[in-house]
């Protein structure tokens, strides 16, 4: 059985589990705070961050990029990486872009603002910081808009990792109220269809303590 | 013929380049300075990074990551991620360990003190930026000569990915004055080794107007 070292807002550890979700993965959640750099841990992982994975064998698993390429290559049922060499290029570009810029602009200032410095700095949000973030989202959700009047998912015309790791960003920024899907019905329509996935609903009843989601978090009709 | 968009010192062109270099794969290299954020750059790559390759059929390839894994999946020669799933885990979760942590701690600070100010905003370096970047160089350093005690190689018994984007970040490193050896004579011979390999050379050769490197820059004996 696998091992997750995950926190319930890490967008990487959620790509992780969607991706065990739709390949069908039975996995155990195990509740890792990075920020507290726990020694046995650190040991694992020189980087300090989630996600990892272990198993009973000894394969530790590390990166959230590492592990999806891992589970790609081992489990054949519901490819994510498919097409030709340049659709699959196209799919990592999209990957990489959610996990490079989508949290360097959104999820993680709204995880510093609304989730660290409630947790470990006792400390006030700073406003400008959050309408920064929320002002990113909107040219982002202006992309995902963009991408889907040429195509029926993100990375082209199958359900691929690249969805996976858009929806696992937004569904932390959403959390944390950074989405407003006003002007954006593609990109809502969209989402909705990935919420509605078995592989998301574990993802959307979990709560991070003393952080409460909006009202419409896991509704499906936005 | 493939075009590469990049700039001398960027780490992760120098990746790719070492790649193609090892495969066999000609290039033209087409400089951009992804700085000045030029549109048509920008229409090409919404990021806004380096490197890009576009060929005369329409492709474009962009995100280091997903061009590596490209050429890896096209052209069989050099074979850089071999082993098997859990083998080809390991070597990802390095180059995302070079790519991430040691630009973020190295890499990404010289070329912002070092080349940034310089060029953009004509500004004299931050002596203490630089401090703790030679620090954690030391310690990344460190971590080589460890993962060199129990392997040949960096992520494993063959030559990987893991090397080559190892050997791309310390490179700039170097050129920036950012490596001092001294008691790594593990890492130094592994890196002598890596600079030895005729995809290196042209790398090597290469200025960035304005900024000279040090003397044994190019040298294979440090």
């Amino acid at each position: 059985m696998w091992q997750l070292y995950q926190f319930p807002l890490c967008p990487f550890s959620r790509k992780v589990r969607l991706v065990l979700g739709e390949k069908g993965v039975g996995y155990e959640p195990v509740r890792e705070s990075p920020w507290l750099r726990r020694d046995e841990f650190l040991d694992m992982n020189p980087a300090g961050q989630v996600p990892v994975m272990a198993d009973d064998r000894g394969v530790v698993l590390i990166d959230s990029v590492a592990i999806c390429e891992f589970f790609e290559e081992t489990v054949s049922k519901a490819a994510l990486l498919g097409g030709t060499a340049a659709d699959r290029a196209e799919i990592r570009r999209l990957v990489a872009w959610f996990d490079v810029q989508f949290f360097r602009d959104i999820t993680g200032p709204l995880l510093n603002e609304r989730m660290i410095k409630r947790i470990v700095h006792r400390a006030t949000p700073d406003s400008g910081a959050l309408r920064e973030a929320m002002k990113a989202a909107v040219a982002h959700l202006d992309y995902i808009d963009f991408l889907l009047d040429h195509r029926t998912w993100l990375g082209g015309s199958t359900m691929s990792l690249a969805d996976l790791a858009a929806a696992a960003q937004i569904s932390v920024a959403d959390y944390l109220g950074g989405i407003d899907w006003k002007s954006h019905e593609q990109a809502k329509r969209w989402y909705v269809g990935m919420k509605s996935r078995p592989s998301f609903r574990p993802l959307l009843a979990e709560r991070m303590e003393s952080i409460n989601p909006p009202s419409d978090y896991e509704k499906l009709d936005l």
